[in-house]
């Protein structure tokens, strides 16, 4: 028992002492500075890691790869860890964690934070230039839903983001769609959490750049029928390895999807009115389910793509594939749209995939970004590609 | 450059050590006990703490307080640290830090957080008894949906988030609306999430106990548009000190919610149809706001009521209360109900108050539970209160 109380009064005085220091971090300067702080007075060893240090080159059994960069943090004589970047921050949506004695955690005194995939980092935003699309600005903003589908062809009810524009409540016109997808591992929350969809659309809407739209974010994974925690498998821990995005069952039924959304929203539902658009597998997605079906959508957005499963699934989606794509083509899409990074580590396979186009002489059109298979460019492509939709 | 690489080499060879350890945590046995997992093989000291642990009382400079327990992790061979609890836990959904040398973090193995007001803490919900009532279980959903709507009275576009149940976007039947307000640092989020309020609606819905009703949860605290990082302040910092939440206005501001509501859903828009319940702060809100308005709601839910501003903020909301109350039980409400923990803070002030109704003769429901000023109680409230609507 006295032990017991001598532990809580440890613990308070512990306590207190971090709630008097009123730790800030990040504390972003007026120049763009920002200053990471961590109160861990008896750790010996405190490292900063994210995507806002400069990227280092690491030799791994691999070959040389690309990772982000680690610094060391300073202790002051209040136990709190310190570390400001040299240099002030270019505008982007940044993540980071600490490495507190080697393990890898978030910030405890930032509450923001978005999971990719497996793992949860800490964010902040950088405001000015491209920036300023993800930041929630004063501008009339839509409505984003999590709702529930009925899928026929998978057999399963499943979850479904969708974001209307401003006015959709209030008016009674009908609205083109615009389908995204997620990549490997992802699932319907993607776009909102780490590609910052909800804001990137109310700011071009608002300033005149995209036209309003619904944008329809669904989960490519067959097995699961929601994001980790929205299934009725629990508070699962989600990983990379998931066979229902490569086995072509999301691309067939994703008629389901049209169906759905044509029937419970105010949509122009013609081939003129619907987009699709995907990263990484859900660019091969974007490829699979507008080739699939040549008369649903006249944009079609591929963002990072992946490649074909190896060796090839058993699914009418990787069947007659030219025959597909020369039908595709014909009908003539408004807009078939490849972006990647120059570094991405799927550029070698999108050039040869490009180069089949060329060959073919099917038209697109290309974009080419800094970096590699990275949110930052899934948010360029995105602000990119959805002000050339529906014009 | 030498060093560097050496750091990205060591640094690597961690990561990769981590990954092939593939700790779990928590790990739920099939008896509910439940083991806890951190990789930290530098640090020194690793604690659990968490409401599921058995609470502590801690001398404090404010007297005897209630406390989460901390217990002390212990390290394998490989740099992990364990600990099991000794019995299988209850029903419920627990929240839980580590303490690495001190510093308080989340599990950097468990995606799944919440956030309250400005902590977030890792989740796990042990099924069973009333805890099945917050998992997501397969059962029609309803919808979730974040918007915006207009109030004139504070001259703000103000968050919203709405619940839709399972069949609203089917049929075109009018509903019943049930407003559900948050405490002092909450938002419009925290019923969501800490409230587990989705998944009781659509698991007592689907038991056919509660009646299908929309669910609309607002923000209380009119110095702002929307929860942390959802406004155009930005990735702030939330504060439990919010001027706000306290001042009349949110409750004088009340009707254009309802408003928008009836002009933006299909409701059944009468008094008999509508109810109002909140947790702490917003049981203070309810009370002050079913007084001030004794034609809007026929059901009134106040949980762990939070106490009178004091010195009295100038605001229309405190004037005249007696009166007020006077007429709103003249009106005869359908309900008024008071919860409360047994251990709660405000247990002394509440019974006060239920006294004050004894003496006039006003009729109300009570219902007292274990524990204190918790979200545990506020999930068991709102479990209690829903099936008593609109029947």
């Amino acid at each position: 028992m006295t032990i017991l109380l001598l532990a809580g009064i440890t613990a308070f005085a512990r306590q207190a002492s971090e709630e008097r220091l009123q730790v800030v971090s990040p504390e972003i300067h007026n120049d763009n500075r920002v200053t990471f702080r961590l109160w861990a007075p008896q750790a010996t060893c405190v490292q900063l890691t994210g995507d806002c240090l400069p990227a280092r080159q690491v030799q791994t059994s691999y070959g040389l790869e690309e990772q982000a960069g680690v610094v060391d943090m300073v202790k002051n004589a209040e136990g709190v860890w310190e570390y400001t970047t040299p240099r002030p921050l270019e505008p982007e949506l940044y993540s980071y964690y600490f490495l507190i004695d080697g393990a890898r955690i978030t910030d405890p005194r930032n509450v923001h934070t978005i999971r990719d995939v497996a793992v949860v980092a800490s964010v902040f935003i950088i405001g000015g230039g491209r920036a300023d699309l993800y930041r929630v600005n004063d501008v009339p903003h839509g409505t984003v839903s999590r709702l529930w589908y009925d899928s026929p062809a998978l057999g399963m009810r499943r979850r479904l983001t969708v974001y209307t524009p401003a006015g959709y409540e209030e008016g009674g016109g009908r609205y083109p769609v615009f389908y995204l997808l997620h990549g490997t591992g992802g699932d319907e929350e993607a776009w909102i959490t780490l590609g910052r969809a909800t804001q990137i659309m109310d700011n071009l809407i608002a300033q005149g750049k995209a036209e309003p739209m619904i944008v329809v974010m669904t989960n490519g994974n067959t097995v699961v029928e929601a994001a980790p925690g929205e299934s009725s498998a629990g508070f699962i821990i989600p990983t990379s390895d998931q066979p229902g995005m490569r086995d072509g069952s999301f691309e067939m039924s994703f008629p389901d999807v049209v169906n759905f959304i044509d029937t419970h929203y105010r949509t122009l539902a013609d081939k003129r009115h619907r987009a699709l658009a995907g990263l990484s597998m859900g660019g091969l997605h974007t490829k699979n389910i507008s080739r699939e079906y040549p008369d649903l959508f006249d944009y079609a957005g591929i963002f990072s793509p992946g490649i074909p499963p190896s060796p090839k699934v058993d699914s009418p989606i990787y069947e007659q594939v030219e025959e597909k794509l020369a039908i595709q083509f014909e009908k003539r899409p408004a807009c078939y749209w490849i972006a990647i990074g120059k570094t991405d580590k799927r550029y070698r396979e999108n050039k040869d995939y490009c180069q089949m186009l060329d060959e073919k002489g099917y038209p697109y059109t290309y974009m080419e970004t800094e970096g590699g298979h990275t949110w930052r460019n899934w948010r360029i492509h995105l602000s990119a590609f959805a002000p050339l939709l529906f014009k």
